[in-house]
């Protein structure tokens, strides 16, 4: 059966929350499709990339229901995915452009429990090395309270061809 | 304009990739509708979770488009939510029922490339406290190759009523 | 034999450097007699501890041979131990006076040599809640050159009487 | 004034407990004089290290009171420097003989009061690249217990002519 026809039944039946979960994934391809978000994680979490001379990353992203865990809270994991994406484009940033940037390491210290309207995550450098760089993160919420803070390595390879 | 309809516009021009990951996402909605998982991010990874007496837990899931950042490999970020699941719930089979598991921090070691047909996470415990567990979290894609360590803190508290 | 007839056998054949760590270690004895330190270790590294309001606390420790590895640069332990001392000792400081704080976990990015005349560590604060502290730390050589950075938790507990 | 005499003119009023850390100090000047150890910290922690093939790597420390904090438990930091040496000692087994590695990042996490008469340390390989090895450390004291989990980064670089 065609994938258009499937959505059609499955919404015919859908509860609210369903129907609000369809339009998100929808507005997620769309995205992906304007090239607003490189890859589908950053599309489905709506990621909005600043980057502030000299050396600092902000990410923003609206709170929905993908994100939550089972206790309506923002998953620690996407929290961490937040924080890589952050710290990884601000490494991608500040390398020469024929070289790529690999996460090695990243520890995450959860200090706050993810809840409110939207999440701000700020990457800076620790240390900016020619073949290691040293990342920190930090996630805030809305009402600016500190949710998540992160340091991570980030090794520094050619770019593949 | 209904959702339905949405789909059916967006679709109708859509790429092959892009009514594949159309119906991972559908599939992804049916898997939370029927209860296979309880969270969208575990719906979207397809997570199925196997617990082994006595303090093992493994949770597998296939290597899908949605999972993949700009250079077609697991996203470093989804790899730690995959890991912190698993600890996490590994966490709460060891607790007394009146009790939750909050993640306190977490540290992934990424050693190798994401890449293949699906990916296994073994979560195991180091320390098993009345307050504090401490959980490691290994990552293998489907030849076998470590990808990912992990090791994590989870505090236990009062479960909400 | 006593042990006062051992030291000046051993330093009858010592060389300079021998003669050098053994007037550090017996300063060192004489810092932990007068209080000036609590530990050994400290003493040895003869640590000298700041507090500035309201959250900061610096370390200071004079580079000498007894904490440097087999390359003549500080051994990543010890940049351990002077970050664990500070950010625990800012921990409680913080703290009701009838509670403790314990290391739960530590990460420690090295970033440089640690290599000149002293270093510093520098302790602050990343969240301080009620029963989880979690700090910052950061070592600097002589040049003022970031060296290592540091996060770590502290767990609150009462004190023992 | 000669520093024989100053030791001696010291001991004259030491308590039995600094008569017995004069006798440690000692102890340590003279392994490292005899090529026990070849640092400081590890003649003073009376570091015995042992490989085993494949790649395994054990260290043992007697446990005086040089290595406590003012809890008279074992320090953080050197639970810290013990994991550091172990594991970084298993590295240097494990990459070619002109070739070093350092330590880039290690995390600990502390989950029993190091109590008892000795500890054990044994380091073990996570992954082995050619350029980066992480490691994994577990301490244990003499009971068996489990005190401190570790896992580090290792950066094999050129070693120095």
């Amino acid at each position: 059966m065609d994938i258009s026809q499937q959505w059609e039944d499955f919404l015919r039946d859908a509860t609210e929350e369903e129907r609000d979960v369809a339009s998100l994934f929808l507005h997620s391809l769309k995205r992906k499709r304007d090239g607003v978000n490189g890859t589908h994680i950053g599309a489905l979490m709506e990621i909005k990339s600043e980057f502030q001379e000299p050396d600092t990353l902000t990410m923003e992203i609206p709170n929905t229901s993908l994100l939550q865990n089972s206790l309506d809270i923002l998953h620690g994991g996407l929290t961490a995915t937040l924080l890589d994406s952050a710290m990884g484009t601000l490494a991608f940033k500040l390398i020469p452009e024929d070289k790529a940037a690999v996460t090695t390491e990243m520890k995450v210290n959860y200090v706050a429990k993810g809840v409110g309207d939207h999440f701000t995550c700020v990457a800076t450098v620790i240390h900016k090395g020619s073949k290691l760089l040293v990342m920190e993160g930090k996630v805030y919420r809305s009402d600016g309270t500190l949710i998540a803070h992160a340091t991570g390595s980030f090794f520094v390879i050619p770019k593949r061809s």
